[in-house]
C-alpha cells in the first residue's frame, strides 16, 4: 500500500469518507429479500447570507461550507475577485453560513431588479453568470500531458472517498500536473465545483496551470463554471452536451470527456494536449474499465 | 429481433433518437490524437410563462415542450389538479411556452411575495413544493413483482435512445407491472420527470398502479416529485441519499435502488414487493451487468 500512501500525500483537501456526519448505515432487503445494511451520503439544507441578504439555500452533504458559501458567491458573479472577505460565519445548528465582505455588495438591488423581469432566479442567475463568459481569455501555455490524464484518473479513482463508501455522490478535483490537489464532493456537482472555488479564492490559488477534473457531464453550465474559474483545462469520464462543447470552443478551453482507462475524446481546444504517454495496448485498459465499471455511478 | 420490436411496441411514447435536432454530430479527437465524430445530446434555453406570468428558463433538449411545460407546473404545485388547462403554445422560434388556465392562478402574487423573502427562487420553489408532501397517501394496494422489475429493466436498456445513441443524457420511465409505457430523455433529469408528469396530467392516467423508473440518483427532490405524482413505487439503478430514503419511509413510497442486472436494494416500502422471479444464477447477472456498464453513464 506504500504506493498508495504517497499518492494520497499529494493532496492538500481530499475526502473523509469515515465521517460519521457525511454518510450514514441504514437498514434495507436486498434482490433475495435478505435483510441488508447500507451506506448513504447525507443531504441537509445550508442557507446562505451574503451580508444582511439571503441569497439562497442550498442542499449539501455539509462539509467546508465556509469555502461552500464563498465559491458559490464567486461562481454566480456574485463577488467581484476585488471584494474584500472580512468573514465567514458558519452555525451548524441553524444550517446558515454568512458570508461578510468589507464593502457592501450591489447584488441585493441587482438581484430585485432581475426578479422582477424574468420571475424566476434560476434563469437570472445564469444571466447575471454569463455577463463575464466573453470577456476572459485562458491561458494560452497551459498544457496537457496524456501522461499526466492517466496518472490523475487513476490516483482520483483510488482515492478512499464517499463515492467508493456510499456512492451517489459528485466528485470535483483540482489538480496540477499529474498532482490531484483539492478533492470536493457533494450530491449536487454544483456544490463540489463551487467548494473548489472557494478554496481557490481563499487561498489565492491562480487556475492558469490548473486541470479541472469532474466525474459529472460537460454541460454549458459546468463550462461556464470552469471558464469563470479561470481554469483553461476540464475532464471528465462522462460525455459532453452540444451546448457544452460550443461554449468550450467560444472560450478556449481544453474540453476532455469520456476519459475511461486510457481512453478519452477531446471536443474543443485540444492543441494544448502532448500526447506523450506509451502505448500500452488493450490489456491495462481493460483493467482499469473494469475498475471503474465496478463502482455504482454518480448519476 | 422479433423479440425486441415486441416490446419496444409496448411503449405509448418513447425516444426518438434518430431525431437530428435532439443530437448532432461534433468533430474532435480521440486517445491517439486521430480526428473522430461523435454524437452529443443538445441543449436549449425554454422559457415557460403560466398565463400572463414569466416562470423560468429550462435547459431541455427541446422535444415535448407542451408536456415538459404542464409537467413543470403541476410537480412545482403552481398549478392545482383541479385548475383547467384551456391551451399550452409553444413558439419554437422564440423557445416559449405558455400554459394558459381557465381561472387565473394565485401564483404570480405568491411568486412575488415567497421571492421578497427568502431571495431565491430554489429554496422558494422548494418550499412550496413540500406544502402538499404530507398530505399524501399513496395506494396501499400496489405491487411490485420482481419478475417485472428484472423484465422492465432489460426492456429499458435496450430501448433505442438519446442514451445509447450519444449518452450523457437522464432517462424516466413510466411503467405498469412489466410493461414500459413513457420513456422520457433530457439533460436535466427534472425535465425528464416533468415531462412524463405533463403526460399523466394532459391524458388523466391515474398514478396508484404505477411504477417509476429513472436512471438518476435517488435523492430528496426524487422522491418528493414521485409522491407528489402520487405514484407508490420508485426504482433507479442509481443510489440513495440519507434524506432521500427519510422521505420515502416517511410517505409509505417503496424505494429501490442499485437495480443492475439481477440485484437491487430496497430501503423503503419493501412490503409492496412481491419476490417471484426464480433464482438464475450469477450467469445471468453477469451478461446483465456487462451490458449496462458498456454505456456511458449520464452522471
Amino acid at each position: 500500500m506504500t504506493e498508495h500512501d504517497d499518492s494520497f500525500s499529494d493532496y492538500l483537501v481530499r475526502p473523509d469518507a469515515s465521517d460519521n456526519r457525511l454518510s450514514c448505515e441504514v437498514q434495507g432487503i436486498d434482490h433475495n429479500g435478505t435483510a441488508v445494511t447500507t451506506r448513504v451520503v447525507t443531504e441537509k439544507p445550508l442557507t446562505l447570507y451574503l451580508n444582511r441578504q439571503e441569497i439562497v439555500t442550498m442542499m449539501t452533504i455539509g462539509d467546508h461550507p465556509q469555502l461552500l458559501a464563498a465559491g458559490y458567491l464567486v461562481n454566480q458573479n456574485m463577488l467581484r475577485r476585488d471584494d474584500r472577505i472580512t468573514a465567514i460565519d458558519y452555525d451548524d445548528d441553524l444550517g446558515v453560513v454568512v458570508v461578510r465582505t468589507e464593502r457592501e455588495t450591489n447584488y441585493e438591488t441587482k438581484l430585485q431588479k432581475k426578479v422582477r423581469t424574468s420571475g424566476c432566479a434560476q434563469g437570472t442567475v445564469f444571466g447575471d453568470v454569463m455577463e463575464n463568459f466573453d470577456d476572459i481569455t485562458l491561458s494560452a501555455d497551459a498544457r496537457l500531458k496524456t501522461s499526466w490524464l492517466y496518472a490523475l484518473t487513476r490516483k482520483i479513482n483510488t482515492t478512499p472517498s464517499l463515492y467508493l463508501e456510499a456512492g451517489a455522490i459528485h466528485g470535483c478535483v483540482l489538480c496540477s500536473k499529474d498532482r490531484p490537489l483539492v478533492y470536493m464532493e457533494d450530491v449536487g456537482r454544483h456544490n463540489a465545483v463551487d467548494k473548489i472555488a472557494g478554496w481557490m479564492l481563499l487561498n489565492n490559488v491562480p487556475p492558469d496551470d490548473k486541470i479541472f477534473y469532474t466525474t459529472g457531464r460537460l454541460t454549458s453550465e459546468m463550462v461556464i463554471k470552469t471558464v469563470l474559474m479561470g481554469i483553461p483545462i476540464l475532464v471528465s469520464r462522462s460525455g459532453f452536451t452540444a451546448w457544452g462543447v460550443e461554449l468550450a470552443k467560444q472560450s478556449g478551453l481544453t474540453l476532455i470527456g469520456r476519459a475511461r482507462g486510457r481512453r478519452f475524446i477531446a471536443l474543443a481546444g485540444h492543441d494544448r494536449i502532448i500526447f506523450d504517454a506509451p502505448d500500452t495496448g488493450s490489456v491495462d485498459e481493460n483493467n482499469t474499465d473494469r475498475k471503474s465499471a465496478s463502482h455504482e455511478a454518480a448519476e
